[in-house]
């Protein structure tokens, strides 16, 4: 860190093979698997990439620890003072969180060095004020690693995609509760079960809450609509944000035996049939609940703690990107491949690519459109089905098909709508629920990807 | 294409707002759908990525036919007349094959405009060079659209996994031949059948050899290999290469009996262990064949049209990239992704990046190692498993597993191989052949994905 002399402004264009000295603010799983990728692999980095990387320190919370594989002389526990250090061109944050998250990346903008980030929960909520920053000093902020952990995102939907209209994104970007369905679905399993499976094995955390209540998979919601629609969202404009604590076993086996598989689905669509780009502020839905997908969708074989983003276009058509989700090396290649974009900006003085964003209208959610599956507990006798039917039709939601399950006394009718308001099936259930006939509204899930069956 | 005055040279820093002029070299299904995606929707595109492109000219071998939706006064027989106007900043080639293209291409270079294409067989034949012109002329060379249309694969390889260190890549890269093995797989046709449907729905050329013989899957192989492992690389180093006549549906009934899919793949990889960034030039293999996938893989559920390219690295994992591989309207997204980078680069005056490449070493096709399938009918007495084992142990194959199927006077012997050097399985089908016991030896095919159970 103490090398200071003789380099030029950031910004300014400089010798190829001058390294470009990078500051990692954070030192975990993925802090970790990065420094050790820029230790011992900044020559295979160098020669695949053709810009030499070299790390400038490692600010950490508790400098004293021993850190394997970290080079203790580059260890400090001064992070602001590691990001201002004029040697220092870029700066990586994988600390997570707001604070001191936040004032770090604020501080290292402001000194006009690009950054790059994995914090989803910094760009869900500051993601617009940190964009401007970085506008204005002509930096990069770089987040591949932010969403989906190592699948190349980001960088296709700002770049790849940068002239297309795009309709629809659904996104399987939590590992942990996907993980949890996938057990539901190949081994019958509860929910508590699978879960503490998932604990057993490392895939969800002592507290669950994050991942299985939908808070991590609406983070990622807002960062995936602020590039797809290029505007301004905070999670406060994921509705409805629903977590899978309330998937039950039955209703993931009825789901297989109608030929679909029940994931968690991050949804953000455009939703009044423009482009969003001419005229008054787009419309747009986001939404993270679990969902019923046909089988022969490709999100569907996205099993275990895979993520995937699935993304419909008006010109590109329908397009997936698969990979391993979260994990500190699959996170770090992310991050490295940001750093590598940033590092040449720096090398050739070129100035990052900045999109206005704007704030859309949020289609509320009553108005979303979807087909349903619903599963109801009936007394099994005449007339039931009649009076169970009227309610639907009286809510305008039109049945596409029904299946009895059950004999005796009791009866289970297993329901697909077509596509209908979501708020005419909030009223149909509960009109159901007051029913003399109807003993219990079971499980009710969106149904996805069907469209064209529905 | 008359405006000349006033606009600065390429390369250096210009107004914002300021449109980029692009001049189109063909006017076929992708040509046709760009020049309609940038006529039609000029704007929604500046809006959507922040830079504004201009039609300058459209190259045309006939100029006299009317084109619905193409400015007349924009159409030229002169593609290399539009090339070197002063008034075009980037030249996008999508007229296909070698000549005139690669004329064109290297005027474009040579008058210091980047070049966007979308031609695998110009670049699969002179990749190397052209990407010397681009770097020695410090401009863009861009082919997003050259490999899986609409998929964004180059982009990714080239920037998101610039520091990875790739180990395999394997590619459903060609949509007509994958349209046949899934009509073969899910209805049970014959090749000849399934071909004759290709051809009826319009996924197969009437002269569908350039498909069904692997060449279009070679030529992409050989450009997922560039990018993938940095080298400078050939058709000629595609080995073996082989297409999906031959392929039986007796065998893909046997595949799905044994829980796999055949799907035709382009492979690539690093055969000698290393990183292919140190010491001696890395060693490589490039292939394209049949091969079963276990039903479980990714790219198993990859069905009729559609391509997707599956990347194993170090750092990174699993990933796979799923989408439309061709058609007018994706392949030209793919093409205005290129174009928007491009045109960002000529308004910012950044140069390209440019990563050197070097000749690898290929690993000779004996070598190659993988699971292998045999078919084998015997006649059914005693004694027939014994020596059909022994030329199998003679040549050093290991038998994972054997079925038999039939009764009576014959029978049929399927196997499944460990991981065997492909050399061994060729003198062991040799071996087979000429057994009295054998009548003779049907399908074989590699296994690949199935590493773990092999």
């Amino acid at each position: 860190m103490a090398r200071t002399s003789g380099r030029p402004a950031v910004g300014a264009r400089r010798d190829h093979g001058t390294p470009v000295r990078v500051a990692v603010l954070g030192c975990g799983n993925v802090g970790g698997a990065l420094v050790s990728l820029l230790v011992e692999d900044a020559d295979a980095i160098a020669a695949r990439s053709g810009v030499r990387l070299e790390l400038a320190g490692v600010a950490v919370g508790d400098p004293g620890r021993a850190r394997p594989g970290v080079p203790p002389g580059l260890v400090t526990g001064d992070a602001k003072g590691l990001v201002v250090d004029p040697s220092v061109d870029v700066v990586v944050e994988v600390i997570g969180g707001i604070d001191p998250a936040r004032a770090l990346v604020e501080a290292a903008l402001g000194a006009g060095k690009p950054v790059v980030t994995a914090n989803k929960e910094l760009l869900a909520a500051h993601g617009g004020a940190l964009t401007d920053a970085a506008a204005a000093a002509g930096v990069d902020l770089l987040y591949e690693a932010a969403v989906a952990g190592a699948i190349p995102i980001i960088r296709p939907l700002r770049e790849s995609l940068a002239g297309e209209a795009v309709r629809r994104v659904m996104g399987i970007v939590n590992g942990t509760t996907n993980f949890i369905l996938t057990e539901m679905t190949e081994s019958g399993s509860s929910y508590t079960q699978a879960l503490a499976e998932a604990q057993r094995l490392g895939f969800a955390e002592r507290d669950p809450s994050a991942d299985v209540d939908g808070h991590d998979a609406a983070a990622k919601a807002v960062i995936l609509a602020s590039l797809a629609f290029r505007c301004d969202v905070g999670v406060q404009d994921v509705s409805p944000a629903e977590g899978i604590a309330q998937v039950d076993p039955v209703d993931v086996a009825f789901a297989g035996h109608l030929g679909y598989v029940v994931k968690l689905l991050a949804v953000i669509e455009r939703t009044d049939g423009s482009d969003g780009t001419d005229g008054p502020p787009p419309e747009i839905s986001l939404r993270v609940h679990p969902a019923m997908l046909p089988r022969t969708h490709p999100l569907a074989s996205v099993r275990g703690a895979f993520n995937a983003v699935f993304i419909e276009g008006d010109a590109a058509g329908e397009l997936m990107l698969y990979g391993r989700g979260a994990g500190g090396r699959p996170t770090a290649s992310a991050v490295l491949g940001d750093l590598i974009d940033a590092a040449h900006h720096v090398s050739t003085g070129a100035t990052a690519r900045v999109t206005k964003r704007r704030r859309p209208r949020i289609r509320p959610a009553d108005d979303l459109r979807c087909a349903w599956y619903l599963n109801v507990d009936v007394a099994d006798r005449p007339g039931v089905l009649a009076a169970v039917a009227t309610v639907f039709g009286d809510n305008g939601v039109s049945i596409r098909s029904m299946e009895q399950v059950g004999l005796g006394d009791e009866a289970r009718l297993v329901f697909l709508t077509h596509v209908a308001r979501e708020g005419d099936v909030h009223a149909t259930i509960a009109g159901l629920r007051q029913l003399r006939e109807v003993d219990h509204v079971g499980g009710t899930l969106r149904v996805m990807g069907d469209e064209e069956r529905a």
